[in-house]
This record gives structure tokens, sequence and C-alpha cells, in this order.
């Protein structure tokens, strides 16, 4: 084998994880949240620009609210969810870049200047964040549901403001009875690298 | 503590891995990159979609090429790392949809008929997935080093096509002497996460 990761920890956070579809009732606790905000914050983005915002929705109006918002097919097991997160980009990130890259202050300006620039490298940047928020839910030996099948525009008026653009909406907590389909096929080597 | 994920790959994954600037010349062998794949490629993206794409750029002809695209601070950490990959996302994913996911077939048309919806979602997940390969990266005991300060629309029409849109290149391999500046902050619980 050519990995050094524990072989369980590949599991845990690959090969046996899933994209959940029920949840148990277990709440998902705030602490749960901050040990995997301390774990994936370290995750790597262009120059620490760090533009993932997640916001919890946890009251009962805010999460019909936000179901209201989502394709049919993910209206119920979203309203059921332990926990629902929005994840969503800053795209005003460079605001906390003097504090994020502080060898390099004048990136704020001399790089992010132009609001289009931002919105792109914010986009990409906390996209990569969504993934290692969804492989930091694993970690912690829960399961994440993340959603794309929304209005997320009618999020962004709902739940946002023009500053942030949200990205996937991300139900998290214990799988629950026939949590997930059967695992889908993957790509072949071949169909995916090629080397020059 | 709250998380399941043994600490020693925590460190492994996110806290004492850093985005490496030197390299040693240990090679980076096909083996580890298939590991790393057969590992990161269940990671999870929209109906499975799997629109990452690696380009492996192994010949000294072609890392010359590739290195004139890279931003100035950029290309001499780049011409020296054992490995280096161009990461992209397949805006024509939806041909293998059918096969990725076989339960819902007319995926393929009645969602991704139309270039521009292609090229959106396969940015995202691509993106997705990009966060997914440097995380194999370090599964694999490898330091990445992803840049996207590069013309990359420079590097599609050298080494990719239209239907490929590059995201970043990486460099790979086990990290040299003064590999990695002081850890930059990060951003505080608070300054991220809200709930409503």
């Amino acid at each position: 084998m050519s990995l050094v990761l524990d072989p369980a920890a590949q599991d845990l956070l690959f090969r046996e994880a899933r994209t959940a579809n029920t949840f148990t009732d277990e709440p998902v606790t705030d602490e749960q949240v901050q040990a995997i905000y301390d774990l994936v914050k370290y995750g790597p983005t262009s120059m620490n620009q760090s533009p993932l915002r997640v916001t919890l929705v946890r009251s009962a109006e805010a999460r019909e609210r936000l179901v209201q918002h989502l394709a049919e097919g993910n209206q119920a097991k979203t309203a059921a969810a332990p926990l629902v997160a929005i994840l969503s980009a800053d795209n005003e990130f460079h605001e906390e870049l003097p504090a994020l890259f502080p060898h390099f202050p004048q990136a704020k300006d001399a790089f992010f200047g132009e609001r289009a620039v931002r919105e792109n490298s914010a986009a990409l940047n906390a996209t990569l964040q969504a993934a290692y928020f969804i492989i930091g839910v694993r970690a912690a030996g829960l399961a994440a549901g993340p959603m794309t099948g929304a209005d997320l525009e009618g999020i962004r008026k709902e739940f946002l403001d023009d500053d942030h653009t949200p990205l996937m909406v991300v139900n998290i907590g214990r799988p629950g009875p026939d949590a997930w389909f059967p695992r889908s096929p993957r790509l072949e080597f071949d169909q995916v690298v090629t080397t020059v």
C-alpha cells in the first residue's frame, strides 16, 4: 500500500463514509461543530484567504424557511436532519486578508481590489473549504448530506446578503435506517489521469 | 474531544500538513498516484458526476512548457518538484453520467443538456474533488503545493482543450529543507460560523 494514513481513517473519511439521506434524532452539538472547524480550518486556500462561511440553521422557523428553497426531493430529509448548514463564499474576504496573510498585507488591494476577481477566488477557495468541511463532519463520526439541488439565489436573499454566495446546503447527523443508496461506480484511473 | 478521527490522522491531513514550497528529489511513483486516486475517488460529488481530471506533467519538455505559464514566484519550485499535476474540470462529464449515476440515466440530458449548466456544475464538483485530492496527497505521506497563480487559459491551450477548464496546478513530493513559511493565523470560529 502506498498510503500512510491508517486504514481505519481511510474508511472513516472516504471508503465507508457515504452521503446520508436519513438521520437518527441524536443532536449535533455546537461543540462538535467547533471541533470540526478547529480541524478543517487548517486546510489550504490561496493566500490563506479562507472565504468559507457557515450558517447553522437551528431554529424551527429558520429550518422551515430553508426547506422551501430546496428541490422537492431534498425537502423531507432536510426538515428531519439534526443539523443543517448553509455553506457560502464571502466575497468580501479581502477585508480579513491583512490579518490572514500578514507577510503581504498589500494583497488585499493589489490582488483583490476588484469584486469580480474576489468572487472568482472566493468561489474556488470556499468550495475547497466546503470539501474540507465535509471531510471534517466525517472525522467527527457523523454523516454529511451535501446538496446543491436548491434555489441558491432564494437562499441568499432569505439568509445571507449580496456579499455572500451560497454554495450548498449540508445535512449533518448520525445516519439513520436505510441512510444511503448503493454505492455508485467510480471512474477508472485511466479515465481520469493522463500523463504528458 | 468531539472528533473520532485518530489524532495522528488529524495531524497528517490537517494540523501538521502544510503547503510545501521545496521538495526532496525522491520520485512520486504512478503507484502512489493510483493509491491516492483509489482513495479520494469516493469523495462525494453532485449526482456522482466526478468531473475532476488530472494531467501528470512528467516529461522534462512538458514541465518546461508548464512552468512558463506560472506566476514568477511559482516557477522555480514547480521546475524542481518531483511531480506536478494539472487539475481540471471536464465540462463534458455528462457523457459518463449514465454509467456513474445508473439509477437515473436521464440526468445526462434532463439536468445537463446545456453547456453553461455543465460548466458551473463541473467547476463546483471538480473543485470539491481537488480538495479531496490534496487530502489524498497528504494521506500518502506527501506534501502538496497547490497553486492558482498561473495563466490558466494558457495552460488550457497548451495542455487541455475547450472541454476542460484548468482549476489549479499542484506540486507533489516529500517536503525539502525550509519547505514552508510559518503557519498563518486562521479565522476564529465566531468569524466563520453563525446560527439562525
